[in-house]
């Protein structure tokens, strides 16, 4: 009836009450004299924590656990928290693997991390899934997927490497360390898919009481949805679902009230936090559903500021009492989660416990013990993480042949078309539309406006097509660059001053097999080669990857004189069909509100 | 992939969304403009509850919602709160089956049940819990059970009718309605049990390590534990455990401290939520693991006071919040229960509304919505139960030939002896011992003090044993009464003046196979069969089980002379054998602390 992890259970779960009750078996370490954070009662409190093995005895007075073996460890004046949580990230925004990730995040104290794979799932499906969940699983730590429930989230609009529906879920439910269904993007503009796509919905319900029959998860994204659509989206996803796209205190206090996790999300790219957090502050609503989560983080932050610690000491910031702001990623998200042996520090349960040294609110994780053992002091990793090796399926995700220049040109036979371009809104992932008049040139349409740069998304899925337009706002003044990251179907995006550029800084991605490319004169000059899925490394260190990335930033600025902020970024969310207004994919331009490809060019009325 | 309850729940989500996206469907009932108390958020704020079928479509303004065939319902004014959860009771208390208990329960608004068979277990093991956990599923409303890990709890001091262990709780565990394993009562003297009956803390560990891995849940019984001991039981029960044993604010404290759910215990015959809620109110610790439940709970009390209704009532009276007290009896119980369907209003959720008319911290539960039908009116259950037939087999529980006069007298060879006998503590589980000379006449040892009154536990399981001794302090002048609820193993428990009346009551309650009564000058003169086990009756209805009950107790006060409160259930307890200090089994008198049988009679020395 046990299998052999829960034998190991019964085994370690003995011991420890060998080491309680007998006068022989004692803890193997005490952390003695902390303040010990309890959140759960939501108390501060001096305490010793005796731990035996990967678990936690005792937390109080644990003197009479104290053997002639017992390492004792002063920690008189510290904090003790229990290991942080992220409830919701994708690893391939960071470009790393798990294993690499977790080097960076685990000397944050983040010992848990669930992860969507969404971004591999789109483009080589269950094969990458299935290598990530393999992945994960020797990681030490307490990782954990979500998988998606449709791939690509707009059919019809961009075309995936793969099409996931619910007929998979079954399938990736047996992967290793899946714990329910990732982000259901689907059926985010739900009015609309309910007037449109009517399957989506039934497929989605389908999914999601599937994953409660078998007590596994869902994880919603409900942006900017409110009263009916709100509800709808909560019960496509099962009733009990997360959201991490929430941006304003009105949105946060209607789905606290409608019984969502609010994920307040606080990563690299997008700062939700502040403007959710007033939901508590300002409106005193009980925090017991309010979490935090990155979604997307470089990994210079990590190494610059930090991972969840950082988080929680924004949100404390914010003006919210330090102990409650913990809850946020700890017993509030292991609630969630449903991972009752983690995310408080009681007797049984993983001695996963960080060390606070100095203010508390300033989150300064000094040391980090994972399952009792000392695995981080000051920012330094002390463990050896196993590097897992990828299969070489994943590496060759790039289906293309290279192009031409006159590949990536629109043509035409009139003399002046109207042309449907883009417009960029920095540091959005929502963009403008913009109708211009252009001329034709040798048979081929050309800016002849300032700043209006070609752009193409190249599929590389093995598919033929080439969506093309024009975009304003990139403001490069030579040369080009491409790249594999582009959301969330991930074909080959690339933009440029002239056409040749173009084309050679994408067939060099083509020839790397995914990765980023520059190219000034019609030559590359700057590259970083991304491998698995056309989306991470599996060569680089994250330090060594964050100094390619500053190069790479710094080449664009400096070569291509193109001074917007994280250019490389905004290229990647051009493509993005489900955030306004107009994006391009590999289909052509596309009206995300109307669900619908236009044409690049049209005859002048 | 999906059952059949599983597709029903897709259609009526399907349903669900119909009602609120399209123009053609909507919602059946619109509770309109009430006040709904927010348990997610501890909130008071006025909005409708628009709900489809079994469930709820929405809450806020849901005018949008109303089409021509919608009934609406005004609210205005009322209180508008979840269906209440018992988190912790025994049926058999109540002497009634789960559907009878129902009739009583469901209009006070108590609409989920997590019961614990532990009495009827160790009477006819998985027969009985087969047959109550059938019963629990033919009702309409959210009934769940917790299968014992063990009975007899304290084997080799006392017998029960079947010998349960981790071995049969695979078995249990496909029974519906089963929910996880009842109170871990076999280590609960988790100190005396590790240092004596090793095998209790492994066998322990395995089911509650099995009931983990299924998702299933534990329940603790950690009374007057701590430290140490608290985290050794805690651990045994797999770290994620309830405890409804906790009586000071001290203890309460501390289990909340050690992750324990705590049960704070408030019904019929122990009142522990007082002391308990010091935690909350005087501590000011996080109430989100502090739960109310009953245990046991008397039908008459249900009829005259309320069920879930009176104890959040009562907790408001200790000075608590009532948005406060009702989150512990919705969302802190749904979440400790993991019945994320219930316990909060919110989409998608079951319709199960209770609506308070009048003060709200008065707790007068006017209607009662379950899964969207209005089933009960001012007390009145407004929906028929159907009745459910217990199989012949647990009605012939009583494996015993009659008795005799004799074979209840302790018989000796000395002049005198020195024999072991117990005090009654009134209105408490715990006794006294009590060693006193006796002198023997005829062959018999016989009571020559002012009410020293002979006791007898008559094996009925098919042992011939019967524990002999004498009590002090139930004051009865004359006569005899004999009852087959005699925790917790439930054999034939007899006190009287004298053994005539004793063989002769112990013998009627043999001929009915169960239940109760009383015999003066020879003859019967008052009866309660109790078919089902022994402890339940599957004749009446609840409120004759409360007449018949006055009735008893009125002619133990009349004829009898006996003037302690609650006679019946002061001789049921006598025969716990997990409560200190003596106490009398069909083995004999029992020295609790030291888990031993001692001798009903001594030489003197």
């Amino acid at each position: 009836m046990l299998n052999t992890n829960d034998l190991k259970m019964v085994a370690d779960r003995l011991h420890c009450v060998d080491a309680l009750m007998s006068d022989v078996v004692f803890a193997d370490k005490v952390l003695k004299g902390g303040n010990v954070v309890n959140v759960i009662t939501r108390e501060i409190y001096e305490a010793d924590i005796a731990i035996a093995g990967e678990f936690i005895l005792m937390v109080g007075d644990c003197s009479k656990l104290i053997g002639d073996k017992t390492e004792v460890i002063d920690v008189k004046g510290k904090y003790l928290t229990p290991g942080f949580i992220d409830s919701h990230m994708h690893f391939e925004s960071a470009m790393l693997t798990a294993t690499e990730f977790s080097r960076l995040s685990l000397p944050t104290g983040t010992t848990c991390l669930i992860s969507d794979p969404h971004e591999v799932g789109n483009v080589l499906g269950k094969d990458a899934i299935k290598a990530m969940a393999e992945e994960c699983a020797t990681l030490p730590h307490h990782v954990y997927l979500r998988v998606p429930a449709l791939t690509p989230d707009c059919p019809g609009l961009e075309t995936a490497g793969r099409n996931l529906d619910s007929k998979d879920i079954p399938e990736m439910f047996e992967y290793p360390t899946v714990t329910g269904i990732g982000e259901i993007q689907g059926v985010t503009g739900i009015k609309f898919v309910y007037d449109n796509k009517y399957d989506v919905v039934k497929d989605t319900i389908a999914a999601s009481t599937y994953a409660e029959s078998l007590g596994k998860k869902v994880d919603g994204n409900a942006a900017e949805i409110f009263g009916e659509e709100l509800a709808s989206h909560i019960i496509c996803g099962g009733t009990e679902i997360s959201c991490h796209e929430t941006t304003t205190k009105e949105e946060c206090v209607e789905k606290l009230r409608y019984g969502v996790y609010v994920l307040m999300r606080e990563g690299s790219t997008q700062s939700n936090m502040p403007e959710c957090i007033k939901a508590i502050t300002e409106e005193g609503l009980d925090s017991r559903r309010a979490l935090l989560a990155t979604d997307d983080m470089l990994a210079e932050d990590i190494i610059k500021k930090g991972h969840m610690n950082d988080i929680v000491r924004r949100t404390i910031k914010e003006g919210v009492d330090p102990v409650e702001a913990i809850q946020m990623v700890t017993i509030n998200a292991s609630t969630w989660h449903n991972l009752h042996l983690i995310g408080v520090l009681a007797p049984g349960k993983y001695a996963d416990i960080n060390i606070i040294d100095g203010k508390l609110e300033d989150m300064n994780v000094a040391d980090v013990y994972l399952k009792g053992e000392h695995i981080a002091s000051n920012g330094e990793l002390l463990m050896d993480l196993q590097p897992y090796t990828y299969p070489e399926s994943v590496k060759h995700s790039v289906l293309r042949d290279k192009i031409s220049a006159d590949d990536l040109k629109i043509a035409s036979d009139e003399k002046e078309v109207m042309a449907n371009c883009i417009g960029l809104i920095v540091l959005q992932n929502l963009s403008e539309d913009y109708r211009v008049k252009l001329p034709v040139e040798d048979g081929f349409v050309k800016s002849n406006e300032e700043d209006l740069l070609p752009v193409a998304v190249i599929g590389r899925h093995g598919q033929k097509d080439i969506g093309k337009s024009f975009i304003k706002g990139f403001n490069i003044k030579d040369g080009a660059f491409a790249e594999t990251v582009s959301h969330d179907t991930h074909n080959l995006i690339v933009i440029g001053t002239n056409y040749e550029d173009m084309a050679a800084a994408a067939n060099r991605v083509i020839e790397m097999q995914g990765g980023v490319a520059v190219a000034k004169g019609g030559k590359v000059i700057e590259e970083l080669p991304l491998r698995i899925c056309g989306l991470m490394t599996d060569e680089m260190k994250g330090q060594e990857l964050v100094d390619k990335t500053i190069e790479l930033h710094e080449i664009v600025k400096t070569e291509l004189g193109c001074d917007i902020p994280a250019p490389f970024m905004h290229l990647a969310f051009l493509s993005l069909a489900t955030s306004p207004k107009w994006k391009i994919t590999d289909k052509g331009v596309v009206d995300v509100k109307n669900y619908k490809v236009l044409p690049s060019i049209e005859p002048v009325k």
